[in-house]
Protein backbone atom coordinates (compact mmCIF):
# COMPACT_ATOMS: atom_id res chain seq x y z
CA UNK A 1 0.00 0.00 0.00
CA UNK A 2 2.82 2.69 0.94
CA UNK A 3 4.12 1.36 -1.77
CA UNK A 4 1.82 2.72 -4.48
CA UNK A 5 1.29 6.02 -2.52
CA UNK A 6 4.81 6.66 -2.57
CA UNK A 7 5.54 5.33 -6.39
CA UNK A 8 2.42 7.47 -7.25
CA UNK A 9 4.31 10.31 -4.99
CA UNK A 10 7.52 10.08 -7.14
CA UNK A 11 6.31 9.70 -10.00
CA UNK A 12 4.19 13.22 -9.60
CA UNK A 13 6.93 14.97 -7.71
CA UNK A 14 9.68 14.36 -10.81
CA UNK A 15 7.92 15.42 -13.43
CA UNK A 16 7.24 18.98 -11.02
CA UNK A 17 10.57 18.86 -10.15
CA UNK A 18 12.50 18.40 -13.55
CA UNK A 19 9.76 20.87 -15.16
CA UNK A 20 10.88 23.31 -11.73
CA UNK A 21 14.86 22.97 -12.98
CA UNK A 22 14.37 22.81 -16.71
CA UNK A 23 11.98 25.94 -16.56
CA UNK A 24 14.24 28.10 -13.99
CA UNK A 25 17.90 27.13 -14.50
CA UNK A 26 19.24 29.99 -16.48
CA UNK A 27 19.07 29.65 -20.48
CA UNK A 28 21.97 32.18 -21.08
CA UNK A 29 22.13 34.49 -18.41
CA UNK A 30 26.08 35.20 -19.30
CA UNK A 31 27.51 32.91 -21.24
CA UNK A 32 26.37 30.79 -22.87
CA UNK A 33 28.86 27.51 -22.61
CA UNK A 34 28.89 28.10 -18.58
CA UNK A 35 24.80 27.90 -18.94
CA UNK A 36 24.79 24.80 -21.87
CA UNK A 37 27.10 23.25 -19.07
CA UNK A 38 25.05 23.67 -16.05
CA UNK A 39 22.01 22.85 -17.68
CA UNK A 40 23.16 19.01 -18.76
CA UNK A 41 24.44 17.60 -16.16
CA UNK A 42 21.23 19.24 -13.94
CA UNK A 43 18.99 17.78 -16.70
CA UNK A 44 20.69 14.89 -17.75
CA UNK A 45 17.73 13.10 -15.11
CA UNK A 46 18.92 11.14 -11.87
CA UNK A 47 16.90 9.23 -9.53
CA UNK A 48 16.23 12.79 -7.76
CA UNK A 49 16.41 11.06 -4.29
CA UNK A 50 17.08 13.79 -2.08
CA UNK A 51 14.79 16.72 -3.29
CA UNK A 52 11.70 13.84 -3.58
CA UNK A 53 12.54 12.80 0.19
CA UNK A 54 12.77 16.42 1.36
CA UNK A 55 9.23 17.42 -0.34
CA UNK A 56 8.06 14.07 0.84
CA UNK A 57 9.18 14.38 4.60
CA UNK A 58 7.46 18.08 4.41
CA UNK A 59 3.99 16.45 3.22
CA UNK A 60 4.30 14.18 5.99
CA UNK A 61 4.70 16.85 8.45
CA UNK A 62 1.42 18.62 7.01
CA UNK A 63 3.70 21.16 4.88
CA UNK A 64 2.92 21.95 1.50
CA UNK A 65 5.00 21.23 -2.14
CA UNK A 66 4.35 24.68 -3.45
CA UNK A 67 6.84 26.85 -5.43
CA UNK A 68 8.80 27.93 -2.12
CA UNK A 69 9.31 24.11 -1.08
CA UNK A 70 9.72 23.39 -4.86
CA UNK A 71 12.64 25.51 -4.74
CA UNK A 72 14.45 24.51 -1.63
CA UNK A 73 14.14 21.29 -3.25
CA UNK A 74 15.75 22.03 -6.74
CA UNK A 75 18.34 23.92 -4.62
CA UNK A 76 19.23 20.54 -2.99
CA UNK A 77 19.52 18.75 -6.38
CA UNK A 78 21.21 21.69 -7.89
CA UNK A 79 23.93 21.32 -4.73
CA UNK A 80 24.15 17.82 -5.61
CA UNK A 81 24.79 17.76 -8.77
CA UNK A 82 27.62 20.03 -8.42
CA UNK A 83 28.95 17.83 -6.28
CA UNK A 84 28.54 15.10 -8.78
CA UNK A 85 30.42 17.29 -11.44
CA UNK A 86 33.65 17.43 -9.30
CA UNK A 87 34.17 14.11 -8.51
CA UNK A 88 33.77 13.07 -11.34
CA UNK A 89 37.14 15.09 -12.71
CA UNK A 90 40.63 13.51 -13.54
CA UNK A 91 41.69 15.02 -10.66
CA UNK A 92 39.24 13.09 -8.61
CA UNK A 93 37.32 10.02 -9.55
CA UNK A 94 37.96 10.53 -13.42
CA UNK A 95 34.65 9.09 -14.59
CA UNK A 96 33.63 9.44 -18.26
CA UNK A 97 29.98 8.26 -17.51
CA UNK A 98 27.63 9.54 -15.70
CA UNK A 99 24.01 9.79 -15.55
CA UNK A 100 24.14 7.67 -18.76
CA UNK A 101 25.95 10.22 -20.66
CA UNK A 102 29.61 11.49 -21.08
CA UNK A 103 30.38 13.52 -17.83
CA UNK A 104 30.26 16.92 -17.92
CA UNK A 105 33.97 17.70 -18.68
CA UNK A 106 34.02 14.97 -20.93
CA UNK A 107 31.35 17.15 -22.67
CA UNK A 108 32.53 20.81 -21.85
CA UNK A 109 36.10 20.43 -20.85
CA UNK A 110 37.66 20.50 -17.31
CA UNK A 111 37.75 23.96 -16.87
CA UNK A 112 34.55 24.77 -17.63
CA UNK A 113 33.56 21.55 -15.80
CA UNK A 114 34.68 23.04 -12.42
CA UNK A 115 33.01 26.27 -12.69
CA UNK A 116 29.90 24.88 -14.33
CA UNK A 117 30.12 23.19 -10.52
CA UNK A 118 30.93 26.64 -8.91
CA UNK A 119 27.86 28.00 -10.42
CA UNK A 120 25.24 25.31 -9.57
CA UNK A 121 27.12 25.02 -6.01
CA UNK A 122 26.65 29.17 -5.91
CA UNK A 123 22.96 28.73 -7.80
CA UNK A 124 21.91 27.07 -4.96
CA UNK A 125 22.19 28.73 -2.27
CA UNK A 126 20.72 31.82 -4.72
CA UNK A 127 17.68 29.72 -4.96
CA UNK A 128 17.49 29.34 -1.12
CA UNK A 129 17.54 32.93 -0.55
CA UNK A 130 14.72 33.71 -3.14
CA UNK A 131 12.37 30.89 -2.47
CA UNK A 132 9.99 33.39 -0.67
CA UNK A 133 10.17 31.27 2.57
CA UNK A 134 10.01 33.62 5.85
CA UNK A 135 13.38 34.99 6.51
CA UNK A 136 14.27 33.12 9.49
CA UNK A 137 13.37 29.86 7.96
CA UNK A 138 15.70 30.92 4.94
CA UNK A 139 18.64 31.65 7.53
CA UNK A 140 18.12 28.58 9.06
CA UNK A 141 17.93 26.48 5.77
CA UNK A 142 21.13 28.43 4.34
CA UNK A 143 23.29 27.83 8.07
CA UNK A 144 21.73 23.63 7.64
CA UNK A 145 22.59 23.37 3.93
CA UNK A 146 26.11 25.01 4.60
CA UNK A 147 26.81 23.36 6.94
CA UNK A 148 26.20 19.98 5.15
CA UNK A 149 27.49 20.35 2.28
CA UNK A 150 31.00 21.79 3.58
CA UNK A 151 34.12 21.09 4.91
CA UNK A 152 32.28 19.47 8.38
CA UNK A 153 29.87 17.60 5.93
CA UNK A 154 30.18 16.34 2.15
CA UNK A 155 33.28 18.05 1.11
CA UNK A 156 35.25 16.62 3.87
CA UNK A 157 34.03 13.26 3.14
CA UNK A 158 35.02 13.52 -0.45
CA UNK A 159 38.45 13.97 0.75
CA UNK A 160 38.63 11.27 2.92
CA UNK A 161 37.43 9.18 0.39
CA UNK A 162 40.08 10.56 -2.08
CA UNK A 163 42.82 10.27 0.25
CA UNK A 164 41.90 7.29 1.47
CA UNK A 165 42.35 5.36 -1.91
CA UNK A 166 44.33 3.07 -1.31
CA UNK A 167 44.54 2.64 2.18
CA UNK A 168 43.23 0.42 4.18
CA UNK A 169 40.38 2.36 6.45
CA UNK A 170 39.03 1.21 10.00
CA UNK A 171 35.22 0.17 10.36
CA UNK A 172 34.94 3.62 12.10
CA UNK A 173 36.87 5.58 9.54
CA UNK A 174 34.66 4.26 6.90
CA UNK A 175 31.43 4.88 8.11
CA UNK A 176 32.84 8.28 9.20
CA UNK A 177 33.57 9.08 5.38
CA UNK A 178 29.95 7.56 4.33
CA UNK A 179 28.52 9.85 7.09
CA UNK A 180 30.31 13.08 5.74
CA UNK A 181 29.81 12.44 2.23
CA UNK A 182 26.74 11.10 1.05
CA UNK A 183 25.14 10.97 4.83
CA UNK A 184 25.30 14.92 5.48
CA UNK A 185 23.27 15.91 2.59
CA UNK A 186 20.34 12.83 3.11
CA UNK A 187 20.39 14.02 6.86
CA UNK A 188 19.97 17.97 5.48
CA UNK A 189 16.47 16.73 4.07
CA UNK A 190 15.13 16.63 7.70
CA UNK A 191 17.07 19.69 8.81
CA UNK A 192 15.39 21.19 5.93
CA UNK A 193 11.82 19.40 6.88
CA UNK A 194 12.37 20.82 10.32
CA UNK A 195 13.32 24.43 9.47
CA UNK A 196 9.92 24.39 7.33
CA UNK A 197 7.14 23.05 9.25
CA UNK A 198 9.07 23.01 12.56
CA UNK A 199 7.29 19.61 13.88
CA UNK A 200 7.43 18.67 17.75
CA UNK A 201 10.99 18.55 19.19
CA UNK A 202 10.11 14.63 19.08
CA UNK A 203 9.93 14.23 15.92
CA UNK A 204 12.49 16.54 14.34
CA UNK A 205 14.50 14.63 16.48
CA UNK A 206 12.97 10.78 15.17
CA UNK A 207 12.78 12.70 11.29
CA UNK A 208 16.67 13.37 11.91
CA UNK A 209 17.32 9.73 13.18
CA UNK A 210 15.81 8.16 10.41
CA UNK A 211 17.12 10.26 7.83
CA UNK A 212 20.85 9.33 9.01
CA UNK A 213 20.11 5.82 8.85
CA UNK A 214 18.81 6.29 5.42
CA UNK A 215 21.53 8.26 4.43
CA UNK A 216 24.23 5.33 5.46
CA UNK A 217 21.48 2.54 3.78
CA UNK A 218 21.73 4.94 1.12
CA UNK A 219 25.70 4.82 0.50
CA UNK A 220 25.88 1.16 1.59
CA UNK A 221 23.39 0.31 -1.20
CA UNK A 222 25.44 2.37 -3.52
CA UNK A 223 28.79 0.26 -2.40
CA UNK A 224 26.54 -2.64 -2.93
CA UNK A 225 25.79 -1.75 -6.43
CA UNK A 226 28.97 -1.11 -7.47
CA UNK A 227 29.67 -4.73 -7.31
CA UNK A 228 26.91 -6.37 -8.22
CA UNK A 229 24.82 -4.16 -10.86
CA UNK A 230 24.94 -3.13 -14.92
CA UNK A 231 26.64 -0.03 -16.16
CA UNK A 232 23.32 -0.15 -18.53
CA UNK A 233 21.08 -0.30 -15.31
CA UNK A 234 23.35 2.24 -13.45
CA UNK A 235 24.39 4.74 -16.16
CA UNK A 236 27.94 4.97 -14.90
CA UNK A 237 30.63 2.55 -14.64
CA UNK A 238 30.54 -0.21 -12.21
CA UNK A 239 33.51 -2.22 -10.37
CA UNK A 240 35.50 1.29 -10.53
CA UNK A 241 35.77 1.17 -6.63
CA UNK A 242 37.64 -1.96 -6.29
CA UNK A 243 39.48 -0.78 -9.34
CA UNK A 244 40.68 2.30 -7.74
CA UNK A 245 40.83 0.93 -4.17
CA UNK A 246 38.11 2.70 -3.37
CA UNK A 247 37.37 2.30 0.74
CA UNK A 248 33.69 0.25 0.63
CA UNK A 249 31.67 -1.72 3.03
CA UNK A 250 31.88 -4.61 0.38
CA UNK A 251 35.68 -4.26 0.27
CA UNK A 252 35.72 -4.19 4.19
CA UNK A 253 32.90 -6.41 5.00
CA UNK A 254 32.76 -8.35 2.31
CA UNK A 255 29.26 -8.64 0.46
CA UNK A 256 26.90 -11.15 3.00
CA UNK A 257 28.31 -8.77 5.97
CA UNK A 258 27.40 -5.62 4.11
CA UNK A 259 23.83 -6.97 3.19
CA UNK A 260 23.36 -7.03 6.83
CA UNK A 261 24.98 -3.82 7.34
CA UNK A 262 22.08 -2.38 5.07
CA UNK A 263 19.59 -4.32 6.76
CA UNK A 264 20.20 -2.80 10.07
CA UNK A 265 20.09 0.31 8.41
CA UNK A 266 16.63 0.33 6.98
CA UNK A 267 15.68 -1.37 10.46
CA UNK A 268 16.55 1.84 11.96
CA UNK A 269 14.56 3.67 9.72
CA UNK A 270 11.46 1.27 10.04
CA UNK A 271 12.09 2.24 13.86
CA UNK A 272 11.94 5.67 13.48
CA UNK A 273 9.11 5.71 11.05
CA UNK A 274 7.33 3.46 13.85
CA UNK A 275 7.51 5.66 16.57
CA UNK A 276 6.66 8.89 14.53
CA UNK A 277 3.54 6.63 14.30
CA UNK A 278 2.90 6.38 17.43
CA UNK A 279 3.07 10.12 17.95
CA UNK A 280 0.23 10.11 15.15
CA UNK A 281 2.27 11.27 12.02
CA UNK A 282 1.43 9.01 9.25
CA UNK A 283 4.65 7.70 7.49
CA UNK A 284 3.34 5.30 4.55
CA UNK A 285 4.80 8.15 2.39
CA UNK A 286 8.23 7.82 3.95
CA UNK A 287 8.21 3.78 4.56
CA UNK A 288 7.89 3.55 0.36
CA UNK A 289 10.72 5.44 0.23
CA UNK A 290 12.39 2.25 2.02
CA UNK A 291 11.58 -0.09 -1.13
CA UNK A 292 14.41 1.33 -2.89
CA UNK A 293 16.71 -0.53 -0.80
CA UNK A 294 15.49 -4.11 -2.43
CA UNK A 295 18.10 -6.43 -3.00
CA UNK A 296 17.74 -8.56 -6.25
CA UNK A 297 17.46 -11.92 -3.59
CA UNK A 298 14.32 -10.40 -2.56
CA UNK A 299 12.67 -9.10 -5.69
CA UNK A 300 13.18 -12.62 -7.29
CA UNK B 1 44.38 63.91 4.64
CA UNK B 2 42.09 61.20 3.50
CA UNK B 3 45.20 59.48 2.58
CA UNK B 4 46.42 59.05 6.70
CA UNK B 5 42.89 58.43 7.56
CA UNK B 6 42.33 55.65 4.83
CA UNK B 7 45.71 54.12 5.57
CA UNK B 8 45.40 53.77 9.11
CA UNK B 9 41.71 51.99 8.79
CA UNK B 10 43.45 49.93 6.71
CA UNK B 11 46.08 48.98 9.13
CA UNK B 12 43.71 48.55 11.77
CA UNK B 13 41.01 46.54 10.32
CA UNK B 14 43.76 44.31 8.28
CA UNK B 15 44.55 43.24 11.63
CA UNK B 16 41.22 42.95 12.67
CA UNK B 17 40.22 40.54 8.98
CA UNK B 18 43.43 38.91 10.05
CA UNK B 19 42.75 37.49 13.07
CA UNK B 20 39.07 37.02 12.96
CA UNK B 21 40.33 34.74 10.16
CA UNK B 22 42.44 32.98 12.30
CA UNK B 23 40.79 32.41 15.24
CA UNK B 24 37.25 30.90 12.84
CA UNK B 25 38.87 29.01 10.18
CA UNK B 26 38.22 25.57 11.26
CA UNK B 27 41.27 24.23 12.49
CA UNK B 28 40.58 20.30 12.13
CA UNK B 29 36.77 20.01 11.61
CA UNK B 30 36.32 16.69 9.70
CA UNK B 31 39.72 16.14 7.18
CA UNK B 32 42.92 17.94 8.71
CA UNK B 33 44.53 17.73 5.16
CA UNK B 34 41.17 19.99 3.97
CA UNK B 35 40.67 22.57 6.90
CA UNK B 36 44.98 23.03 6.10
CA UNK B 37 44.48 23.63 2.80
CA UNK B 38 41.85 25.87 3.51
CA UNK B 39 44.08 27.74 5.98
CA UNK B 40 47.03 27.72 3.23
CA UNK B 41 45.74 30.00 0.99
CA UNK B 42 43.19 32.36 3.29
CA UNK B 43 45.98 32.57 5.45
CA UNK B 44 48.22 33.46 3.46
CA UNK B 45 47.90 37.36 3.16
CA UNK B 46 46.43 39.60 0.42
CA UNK B 47 45.39 43.10 0.15
CA UNK B 48 42.14 42.05 1.87
CA UNK B 49 40.81 44.62 -0.38
CA UNK B 50 37.22 43.15 -0.70
CA UNK B 51 36.67 43.11 2.90
CA UNK B 52 38.39 46.23 4.05
CA UNK B 53 36.18 48.31 0.96
CA UNK B 54 33.26 46.52 2.66
CA UNK B 55 34.08 47.77 6.28
CA UNK B 56 34.86 51.30 5.00
CA UNK B 57 31.26 51.67 3.27
CA UNK B 58 29.21 50.01 6.23
CA UNK B 59 31.55 52.87 8.33
CA UNK B 60 31.23 55.64 6.11
CA UNK B 61 27.09 55.37 6.18
CA UNK B 62 27.95 55.54 10.25
CA UNK B 63 27.35 51.47 10.80
CA UNK B 64 29.91 49.99 13.01
CA UNK B 65 32.84 47.16 12.63
CA UNK B 66 31.80 44.96 15.07
CA UNK B 67 31.33 40.47 15.19
CA UNK B 68 28.39 40.86 12.74
CA UNK B 69 29.81 43.08 9.84
CA UNK B 70 33.70 41.61 10.46
CA UNK B 71 31.86 38.17 9.77
CA UNK B 72 30.00 39.73 7.20
CA UNK B 73 33.54 40.93 5.58
CA UNK B 74 35.45 37.98 6.30
CA UNK B 75 32.87 35.56 4.30
CA UNK B 76 33.64 37.92 1.20
CA UNK B 77 37.89 36.92 1.44
CA UNK B 78 36.66 33.27 1.77
CA UNK B 79 34.63 33.29 -1.29
CA UNK B 80 37.60 35.44 -2.88
CA UNK B 81 40.06 33.20 -1.64
CA UNK B 82 38.37 30.39 -3.39
CA UNK B 83 38.05 31.79 -6.74
CA UNK B 84 41.78 32.31 -6.79
CA UNK B 85 42.51 28.60 -5.54
CA UNK B 86 40.34 27.55 -8.48
CA UNK B 87 41.50 30.20 -11.04
CA UNK B 88 45.23 29.07 -10.53
CA UNK B 89 44.01 25.28 -11.40
CA UNK B 90 46.17 23.51 -14.37
CA UNK B 91 43.03 22.82 -15.96
CA UNK B 92 42.44 27.18 -15.81
CA UNK B 93 45.71 29.59 -15.63
CA UNK B 94 48.11 27.12 -14.01
CA UNK B 95 49.73 29.29 -12.40
CA UNK B 96 52.48 27.85 -9.37
CA UNK B 97 52.84 31.43 -7.29
CA UNK B 98 50.20 33.13 -5.42
CA UNK B 99 50.22 35.83 -2.94
CA UNK B 100 54.07 34.99 -2.83
CA UNK B 101 54.13 31.08 -2.30
CA UNK B 102 53.02 28.14 -3.76
CA UNK B 103 49.38 27.82 -5.31
CA UNK B 104 47.39 25.68 -3.55
CA UNK B 105 47.31 22.84 -6.17
CA UNK B 106 51.25 22.82 -6.10
CA UNK B 107 50.99 22.23 -2.59
CA UNK B 108 48.06 19.93 -1.90
CA UNK B 109 47.67 18.59 -4.94
CA UNK B 110 45.01 19.25 -7.51
CA UNK B 111 41.78 16.93 -5.46
CA UNK B 112 42.66 18.51 -2.55
CA UNK B 113 43.03 22.23 -3.94
CA UNK B 114 39.51 22.30 -5.66
CA UNK B 115 37.78 20.45 -2.45
CA UNK B 116 39.61 23.24 -0.64
CA UNK B 117 37.60 26.21 -3.32
CA UNK B 118 34.28 24.45 -2.86
CA UNK B 119 34.73 24.21 1.11
CA UNK B 120 35.19 28.18 1.06
CA UNK B 121 32.77 28.83 -1.31
CA UNK B 122 30.32 27.14 0.93
CA UNK B 123 31.65 28.32 4.06
CA UNK B 124 31.63 32.16 2.77
CA UNK B 125 27.69 31.14 3.36
CA UNK B 126 27.61 29.29 6.29
CA UNK B 127 29.30 32.15 7.89
CA UNK B 128 26.88 34.89 6.21
CA UNK B 129 24.08 32.85 7.42
CA UNK B 130 25.80 32.93 10.99
CA UNK B 131 27.04 36.22 11.04
CA UNK B 132 24.19 37.49 13.58
CA UNK B 133 22.75 40.29 11.46
CA UNK B 134 18.71 40.25 11.42
CA UNK B 135 17.68 37.68 9.27
CA UNK B 136 15.89 40.17 6.65
CA UNK B 137 19.68 41.32 5.93
CA UNK B 138 20.60 38.20 5.91
CA UNK B 139 18.97 36.81 3.55
CA UNK B 140 19.40 39.95 0.94
CA UNK B 141 23.22 39.31 1.54
CA UNK B 142 23.35 36.28 0.36
CA UNK B 143 21.16 36.81 -2.65
CA UNK B 144 23.61 39.54 -3.40
CA UNK B 145 26.54 37.61 -2.65
CA UNK B 146 25.14 34.25 -4.63
CA UNK B 147 23.88 36.52 -7.65
CA UNK B 148 27.49 38.31 -7.90
CA UNK B 149 29.74 35.20 -7.86
CA UNK B 150 27.79 33.13 -9.32
CA UNK B 151 26.86 32.16 -13.18
CA UNK B 152 25.72 35.67 -13.54
CA UNK B 153 28.58 37.05 -12.01
CA UNK B 154 32.23 36.20 -11.40
CA UNK B 155 31.76 32.45 -12.58
CA UNK B 156 30.59 33.54 -15.98
CA UNK B 157 33.40 36.25 -15.99
CA UNK B 158 36.05 33.23 -15.42
CA UNK B 159 34.53 31.38 -18.00
CA UNK B 160 34.67 33.64 -20.56
CA UNK B 161 38.32 34.57 -19.78
CA UNK B 162 39.24 30.87 -20.62
CA UNK B 163 37.18 30.67 -23.21
CA UNK B 164 38.73 33.99 -25.08
CA UNK B 165 41.96 32.86 -24.91
CA UNK B 166 43.55 32.88 -28.29
CA UNK B 167 40.24 35.12 -29.40
CA UNK B 168 40.44 38.50 -30.22
CA UNK B 169 37.60 39.85 -27.67
CA UNK B 170 35.85 43.47 -28.86
CA UNK B 171 36.29 46.61 -26.14
CA UNK B 172 32.55 45.51 -25.54
CA UNK B 173 33.15 42.03 -24.39
CA UNK B 174 36.41 42.53 -22.44
CA UNK B 175 34.61 45.50 -20.42
CA UNK B 176 31.84 43.14 -19.59
CA UNK B 177 34.35 40.40 -18.76
CA UNK B 178 36.09 42.22 -16.49
CA UNK B 179 32.82 43.62 -14.69
CA UNK B 180 31.67 40.00 -14.06
CA UNK B 181 35.30 38.44 -13.60
CA UNK B 182 36.32 41.01 -11.05
CA UNK B 183 33.94 43.94 -10.94
CA UNK B 184 30.99 41.90 -9.13
CA UNK B 185 32.16 41.06 -5.92
CA UNK B 186 33.50 44.56 -6.02
CA UNK B 187 29.99 46.11 -6.57
CA UNK B 188 28.29 43.40 -3.92
CA UNK B 189 30.78 45.49 -1.22
CA UNK B 190 28.18 48.23 -2.02
CA UNK B 191 25.12 45.66 -2.42
CA UNK B 192 26.02 44.51 1.00
CA UNK B 193 26.26 48.14 2.26
CA UNK B 194 23.17 48.94 1.59
CA UNK B 195 21.94 45.50 2.91
CA UNK B 196 23.61 45.90 6.39
CA UNK B 197 23.37 50.04 6.87
CA UNK B 198 20.34 50.94 4.23
CA UNK B 199 21.70 54.27 3.38
CA UNK B 200 18.77 56.96 1.70
CA UNK B 201 18.23 55.50 -2.13
CA UNK B 202 20.28 58.37 -3.75
CA UNK B 203 22.96 57.75 -1.46
CA UNK B 204 22.70 53.70 -2.30
CA UNK B 205 22.64 54.63 -5.77
CA UNK B 206 25.74 56.57 -5.61
CA UNK B 207 27.86 54.12 -3.75
CA UNK B 208 26.82 51.44 -6.31
CA UNK B 209 28.24 53.68 -8.93
CA UNK B 210 31.59 54.18 -7.07
CA UNK B 211 32.05 50.24 -6.57
CA UNK B 212 31.16 50.06 -10.10
CA UNK B 213 33.70 51.99 -11.20
CA UNK B 214 36.09 50.95 -8.52
CA UNK B 215 36.17 47.19 -9.79
CA UNK B 216 36.88 48.38 -13.35
CA UNK B 217 39.46 50.64 -12.41
CA UNK B 218 40.70 47.72 -10.08
CA UNK B 219 40.72 44.99 -13.09
CA UNK B 220 42.64 47.92 -15.42
CA UNK B 221 45.11 48.51 -12.84
CA UNK B 222 46.01 44.73 -12.37
CA UNK B 223 46.34 44.35 -16.38
CA UNK B 224 48.77 47.16 -16.28
CA UNK B 225 50.55 45.75 -13.41
CA UNK B 226 51.29 42.52 -15.14
CA UNK B 227 52.63 44.40 -17.95
CA UNK B 228 54.67 46.86 -15.76
CA UNK B 229 54.89 45.34 -12.18
CA UNK B 230 57.44 42.57 -10.98
CA UNK B 231 57.00 39.37 -9.55
CA UNK B 232 58.29 39.72 -6.17
CA UNK B 233 55.96 42.78 -5.91
CA UNK B 234 53.08 41.28 -6.50
CA UNK B 235 53.71 37.43 -5.11
CA UNK B 236 52.62 36.24 -8.43
CA UNK B 237 54.20 35.40 -12.13
CA UNK B 238 54.05 38.73 -14.38
CA UNK B 239 53.64 38.96 -18.29
CA UNK B 240 51.39 35.81 -17.62
CA UNK B 241 48.65 37.06 -19.85
CA UNK B 242 50.12 37.99 -23.15
CA UNK B 243 52.05 34.44 -22.52
CA UNK B 244 48.53 33.06 -22.62
CA UNK B 245 47.04 35.14 -24.78
CA UNK B 246 44.70 36.76 -22.38
CA UNK B 247 42.51 39.67 -23.34
CA UNK B 248 43.70 42.71 -21.66
CA UNK B 249 42.99 46.63 -21.97
CA UNK B 250 46.97 47.04 -22.49
CA UNK B 251 46.76 44.05 -25.46
CA UNK B 252 43.66 45.42 -26.69
CA UNK B 253 44.54 49.33 -25.60
CA UNK B 254 48.03 50.02 -25.73
CA UNK B 255 49.78 50.64 -22.26
CA UNK B 256 49.30 54.73 -22.83
CA UNK B 257 45.08 54.20 -23.61
CA UNK B 258 45.12 52.15 -21.29
CA UNK B 259 46.18 54.62 -18.43
CA UNK B 260 43.77 57.07 -19.83
CA UNK B 261 40.86 54.64 -19.25
CA UNK B 262 42.06 53.77 -15.38
CA UNK B 263 42.55 57.63 -14.64
CA UNK B 264 38.56 57.92 -16.73
CA UNK B 265 37.09 55.29 -13.56
CA UNK B 266 39.01 56.99 -10.89
CA UNK B 267 37.44 60.00 -12.37
CA UNK B 268 33.73 58.62 -12.06
CA UNK B 269 35.12 57.48 -8.41
CA UNK B 270 35.43 61.19 -6.99
CA UNK B 271 32.51 62.12 -8.88
CA UNK B 272 30.28 59.52 -7.60
CA UNK B 273 31.93 60.79 -3.86
CA UNK B 274 31.56 64.44 -4.66
CA UNK B 275 27.84 63.88 -5.03
CA UNK B 276 27.89 62.15 -2.01
CA UNK B 277 29.15 64.69 -0.42
CA UNK B 278 27.14 66.81 -1.57
CA UNK B 279 24.05 64.39 0.08
CA UNK B 280 26.25 65.23 3.75
CA UNK B 281 28.00 62.27 3.57
CA UNK B 282 31.80 61.90 4.74
CA UNK B 283 33.52 60.46 1.91
CA UNK B 284 37.25 60.96 3.03
CA UNK B 285 37.76 56.92 3.80
CA UNK B 286 36.55 55.99 0.72
CA UNK B 287 38.82 58.00 -1.12
CA UNK B 288 42.01 57.32 0.37
CA UNK B 289 40.92 53.80 -1.25
CA UNK B 290 41.15 55.41 -4.73
CA UNK B 291 44.99 55.93 -4.34
CA UNK B 292 45.84 52.39 -4.90
CA UNK B 293 45.62 53.58 -8.27
CA UNK B 294 48.47 55.65 -8.26
CA UNK B 295 50.68 54.81 -11.44
CA UNK B 296 54.55 55.05 -11.08
CA UNK B 297 55.08 58.22 -12.91
CA UNK B 298 52.92 59.42 -10.50
CA UNK B 299 54.74 58.46 -7.47
CA UNK B 300 58.14 59.47 -8.61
Amino acid sequence: MSDTITKTFIQENTVLLNDYLKRHLPEDIANEQLSSAMQYSVLAGGKRLRPLLLLAMVKTFGGSINESTLKVAASLELLHTYSLIHDDLPAMDDDDLRRGIPTNHKKYGEAVAILAGDGLLTLSFEWLATAGLNTNTTVKLTRDLAQAAGAAGMVAGQVSDILGENKQLTFKQLKQLHRQKTGALIKYTALATNDIVNPEVDNQKLLIQFAESFGLAFQIYDDLEDVVGTQQALGKAVRKDANEHKNTYPGLRGVPQTILDLKKCVQYCHQALSKLEKNHVSTELLQGFLNYFQLDEEEK
